[in-house]
């Protein structure tokens, strides 16, 4: 199961050299993840009310084309890898016109308590675990 | 008593008119006023430790010319108006090589406890108080 | 004539008080005005074909009410001066949920050509002059 | 050769973690690069005079630790690989205070000129690419 992100680029998203800066993007892609999550019926608000955080371990991401305003992207997001600890959500992101690809990469995650302790969702959250495992059948 | 505040503007806070863009001055401003406090001996930490927080209330600013990736700012912090209850925080945005005034503005702030209530600082706290009452004397 | 944007807040858009950074609303309001001017049919692309920029001069703003991430927030946008030579934009930011009053301000703005040669759009492109003397009328 | 930067955290760069946002590393790192490039003599400005472009083609971090405003981080940038055509650099991020490390990583880049066409550093410019060689050595 895959999820599409459909989001325009601002002014101030761009830099000096014209496009968007590459660190926004990384911003876009968190963005695209909590619509994913929210689609799940999984939003921020019920994973804090169940003492779920989702920390960011690592962002690998692959810059092809830019993108700047005026430009509509669309974020693929889907799962990659998850087994109850870890989980790593990839993307391809595309310009909505042209159907360029602008990037490609991966969040990797984990997740904890409020105390931030690390969680196995399979003993911890077993709904939230079984949404995440649907995710991964294609 | 005022304060100068010195800062290198980075590449990824120019926009795609190649300078600055103008959200980002609102961010340096607030870089000088923590420093500002720093140089008071009232560090964001001690005012944490204190349970004093400081709210933005409104910030008006002109801008007046552009500097961008490259360039250097000095930025005058001053006191405006203090009695206790409000504040007005003056600012003075000068571009260190040619001395061109880049903005001048002011932020607007209250004093709130840890719940968010307002409070007086002459009763609150009367170290800071004092404090802040002699950044008034010039 | 006013215009109304709306747009949920971003988890990257909050600070450690846990609500939106004051910085960010600045760059909400430009968002507003950017969809405001496409409403209007004089998008970002068309404004740079016809030679026009819209520079920020001042922004004034007081901050009443915080949202966060996970709230959506809607931007009332209206012109409150224009002349030709200049121009000032009022905005009233509300929270869609509970309609608190997030934000009043406006941002004020001349007209250049390319070169930042300040124009006046009575002469310089009546048909952009019309547009927003009608925008004026309420 | 590496070089070394240091930099304090600024509080709009804080979340409703209470931490550093993600996203904004990818911006420290970029600040790092272009104070490690001044300190080989070759700043942005001559780069631009030279019609030398540096995009980033790639980012790869791993996040260990959290900062939070108040804290100063320490960023080891480093050449991990240069062929005349493509550069890798590396860093390591560490918290000054305790030495913990807060962030690894590297970025990908090619060299292009002013029409962003891929250029060889060792046909283009000798100079900067004998610069970039001697990164390499140690």
């Amino acid at each position: 199961m895959s999820f599409t992100f459909e989001r325009s680029i601002n002014y101030y998203e761009t830099d000096r050299m014209g496009v968007v800066h590459h660190s926004n993007y990384i911003r876009f892609l968190e963005e695209a993840r909590c619509a994913w999550m929210e689609e799940m019926k999984w939003p921020f608000s019920l994973l804090e009310e169940n003492d779920i955080t989702i920390p960011v371990l690592g962002v690998n991401v692959t810059y092809k084309h830019h993108v700047t305003f005026g430009d509509t992207i669309i974020i693929n997001v889907y799962t990659k890898e998850y087994n109850g600890v870890r989980m790593t959500v990839g993307y391809e992101v595309k310009n909505k016109e042209n159907g360029q690809i602008v990037l490609t990469g991966e969040t990797k995650h984990c997740f904890t308590n409020r105390e931030l302790r690390p969680i196995n969702l399979k003993k911890y959250n077993l709904d939230f675990n079984n949404k995440l495992e649907e995710t991964l059948e294609k």
